[in-house]
């Protein structure tokens, strides 16, 4: 299993996500600027990834700070955690790992713990975020999988898989669960333009499971749904409103229109620290637009010719309305959504599994 | 303007779009294998600019016949026209280019010409195509052209401009004639992969013509639409049944999908050469199924890892219920379409505009 993050002797190891499928690099960073470039530049990218590197970061930020007295530590601890939320704005998992850490450094510090102690409290609960971020993505996986016939194909976006994470994957947990099942599946890997992640990344994890697949281009999509090829689609998220509206990669809002137009099933497999419950609609979602080189350019290189200029919303927003599940690690949310995800957070669900991070 | 085909002393010009942007070079067929083989390879693409390479190809394909007598000559002459349908199956502008060609050899030779006069029959024949085929795209770029506001966003994808046909182009001779009558427009550019058409030979188009564009990736189509940026979608198209169902570029179905659900009008821009009136619906139309490579490779390099195969179909089938109008050099149809595509041909539309190649 693919374990893309890393924390090994005080030092945060990222799987190059820039690199693959051709290099298995590895990036090091050794203090939080270099966590900060990781995620803005896609070393690092996915919603829960993001955030778990964003965790780690805040530790070695911490380690860096020289002064000792409690007040400036949570102060610089808190800018610091500005800076994190500054790096990428749609995915909350980010704010979520940052806010936890920062409420972990607090805690520590109001107790009055040395400032090694408190280092030592936050590296623990880093390291718990991505033990709970594994298990999290099993329990979506199994709950999704159940979902699956043998002998499906399933169409997925972008890379919700175990790079996307802390391991396992959320919307490529499911197919790796329903595989693991023994069931027969065939998967339709949108490439992922601009950046390739589904090409890149989703293939080459689909090969290191032996999964059978097929890449297709972005736009082919809806040719396959309409050929009745596709029998469910499913992607991971971003950011989920408190009324199920889904921020995810560009192009997931075109694949729920045309999955509605051809009666195909369309599922969101996300851990519930994706919602954001203190947003009401997908209209609060900020959809990052990132630089037109992304577009513009192949491997250095202008495809177009010059002054053509490009625009590159890197995420779009697919109405509740259109999704038939949100598959959770506390289970599977549907309509009415607002109804759906707070059963989710409800006792009786929380109990029942229990390894659900807190909100 | 472009003329991306060229007759000159008796040698096809074709420009190579396999290089656009980057490169202006021609390609140069002096024997009817060399058309086949640029058809087959993409050097011309378009469907009425494939048709036109056919038809010059017919006239290099019988000056290359040894046989003087009559019957071997047409029997030849038919065998030849056999291998240009094969070349590309989608577009039925290359079998009603074919046909014409062959029809004209047949009257020809059985009117007792010398082979000399026929070839000169044929020829004569192919540069009257070419000609009428800018006038026709002349006459859709002027009655799509009504169709748009001052101050419109127009998304096409695809290159369905001059390169596409004899010149002028087909969908973006609509969004030429209106720039042309000095409305201000803003095109967004599909980049359409995986050949790139949109953003290698249509945002140069637009470059040369001066008009704003920006080039998007197919994916985001539906995010403009969704935000209430886009006015109206116009493509080409390869093939259009009885009924309207139309062939195109692989992604115009989703785009027809995703127009008919955010309320944005979808305009299919095609010379009536495109109507192909043997066939009752999209159904009957065969979709090219490409080489993977093209959707695996970049530049020859490889962009996932070893094992991973594709699919790629390079057309879809957008059924007439999606299409706002159909734009053609009669006019425009409009739903019921099997009735608005009669109308077309009724000789009241025939006698007005006196240019519409016969079916």
């Amino acid at each position: 299993m693919i374990h893309p993050i890393k924390w090994e002797k005080g030092t945060l190891f990222l799987l190059d996500q820039r690199r693959l499928p051709h290099k298995l690099q590895w990036f090091r960073a050794s203090g939080y600027k270099g966590v900060i470039y990781a995620i803005k530049n896609l070393v690092v990218r996915g919603a829960p990834a993001i955030g778990l590197a964003a965790a780690f970061g805040m530790v070695l930020a911490f380690r860096s700070l020289r002064k000792r007295d409690p007040k400036t530590l949570l102060l610089k601890l808190k800018k610091i955690a500005e800076e994190f939320l500054r790096a990428r704005p749609t995915a909350v998992n980010l704010r979520w790992a940052v806010l936890e850490m920062t409420k972990v450094g607090e805690t520590s510090i109001g107790d009055g713990l040395t400032p090694e102690d408190c280092l030592k409290a936050l590296e623990s609960r880093a390291l718990s975020l991505l033990e709970e971020d594994i298990r999290v993505n099993k329990a979506i996986g199994d709950f999704g999988a159940e979902l699956i016939r043998d002998g499906s194909t399933i169409l997925t976006h972008c890379n919700a898989g175990a790079l996307a994470t802390g391991g396992y994957g959320t919307a490529l947990g499911v197919i790796r669960s329903a595989h693991l099942q023994g069931k027969r599946i065939r998967v339709l890997v949108d490439e992922t333009r601009p950046w390739l992640q589904g090409h890149r990344l989703t293939a080459w994890e689909l090969t290191q499971e032996g999964i059978e697949h097929y890449v297709i281009v972005d736009s082919a999509a809806g040719y396959f749904m309409a050929k009745g090829e596709v029998d469910m689609v499913v992607t991971g998220a971003d950011r989920i409103a408190k009324n199920g509206d889904t921020a995810n990669k560009i192009g997931t809002y075109s694949l729920a229109v045309l999955a509605r137009e051809n009666h195909v099933p369309f599922y969101i497999a996300a851990p519930t620290s994706t919602i954001d419950l203190t947003i009401p609609s997908g209209r609060e979602i900020q959809v990052e637009v990132r630089s037109e080189e992304e577009v513009l350019l192949l491997e250095k290189k202008r495809i177009g010719p010059k002054g053509t200029k490009a625009l590159n919303p890197v995420f779009d927003i697919t109405p509740a309305r259109l999704i038939t599940g949100i598959i959770t690690e506390l289970g599977i949310a549907t309509a009415p959504f607002e109804r759906g995800i707070a059963e989710l957070f409800s006792a009786h669900h929380r109990k029942n599994l229990g390894t659900g991070p807190k909100i």
